[in-house]
């Protein structure tokens, strides 16, 4: 186990890049899934478990550099060919491609064994609290989108402009809806107890800003006397 | 003032790239700066003091392409420049370069007329709080800087590394270190105040990324025996 985890290891930092995606992502998803493990009756295949935590986000890259990818879906393909190449059976490989491919699950398939259930949740930690919000703000930055956007009349869009890309979308339409999406009880009482942080920086960013947009409106105002 | 304000706007929207030095960053240095203006004693030229906030970040593409250029050297000039050409006198448009070129004071002369310390305080004041965070967090993330580092023993730097960039190094040495660098009280104040969300968010960072090295402690003691 202990050589093969190294291989893993070494597959996995070769491939990460972003840094909302970076290699301590998939050290907090590695802990947050064992954690996880240890609190629910079923019992995961370590082995399995272990190697798609660290593998689930090796196709970011490809999706960074052409965003029609998916990279669950290519991660999934890449886990499978560096385990099976590295002398895993087919069947095995197979479960880890298993969990990759349902760690985004958006709509469609499900995660359905025990360990995809426990690496979606485990992911989904992450963009939870003050690390959610952190990684998301990175990711905003990486990607050159804007923290917010005003409405045409000045006052502070909480996401609602059509197409809208920026923090505040992220915010109010992803992170603050995360808690029904949790498939174990116990990532889910991770989640809500992590939740205040987010709020409490959501509220003081979105006060911030609009204060600024008010002596905005009174700037405009007078210039237009 | 009108015409001469819009083609100030269109010069600095047609300058700013990065997202957390866009637009609304120079609207918000703006809108802080007639705000500070207005509980000063010894009160700005008001031209002056618009057309330095809103070019006093022209110069950034240029660091972002070459970094040992300084944005705040760049866009005096740049500023300069483009004043003249639409007619300013040398006097006045020397004033806003001199206000632009001492924005970023770190050491050597520091902001001297009215103008120049409110700029300085205004543009502060947008790396305080909840915005400074969000600030920082997305410039770390579009210069690919990491959230944080660990020490060898596995334990969270607290920013203490030699030579560390990441969030948790401009946090504990920057963010949490810029009450006594205004130069107005009412900039300070304010900066005060905003210090909490700052502060909290911090915090509730520092604590989720504890307990995920703690857990990854445990797990390579364990995969170590």
């Amino acid at each position: 186990m202990k050589e093969e985890f190294r291989m893993i290891c070494d597959y996995m930092e070769n491939c990460m890049r972003d840094m909302a995606h970076d290699r301590e992502h998939v050290w907090r998803v590695l802990t947050a899934a064992v954690d996880i493990a240890r609190h629910v009756d079923e019992k995961p295949d370590f082995r399995i478990l272990t190697a798609a935590c660290l593998l689930h986000d090796v196709g970011r890259q490809e999706e960074n550099i052409d965003p029609t990818l998916d990279h669950a879906a290519v991660g999934a393909e890449k886990a499978y060919r560096f385990l099976t190449g590295i002398g895993w059976t087919e069947e095995d490989a197979g479960q880890v491609r298993d969990c990759i491919a349902a760690h985004r699950y958006r709509s469609g398939q499900p995660p359905q064994s025990i360990e995809a259930r426990i690496l979606f949740d485990a992911d989904k930690l992450d963009v939870t609290g003050a690390m959610g919000v952190a990684r998301t703000l990175m990711y905003e930055g990486a990607h050159n989108e804007p923290l917010y956007l005003l409405h045409p009349d000045g006052t502070l869009s909480e996401g609602d402009l059509p197409g809208e890309e920026s923090f505040l979308h992220e915010y109010c339409f992803k992170l603050s809806k995360l808690e029904p999406r949790f498939f174990t009880d116990y990532a889910r009482r991770i989640a809500a107890r992590r939740m205040a942080a987010a709020e409490d920086f959501y509220h003081a960013l979105r006060e911030e800003i609009s204060e600024s947009c008010e002596l905005r409106r009174q700037l405009f105002e007078q210039l237009s006397e």
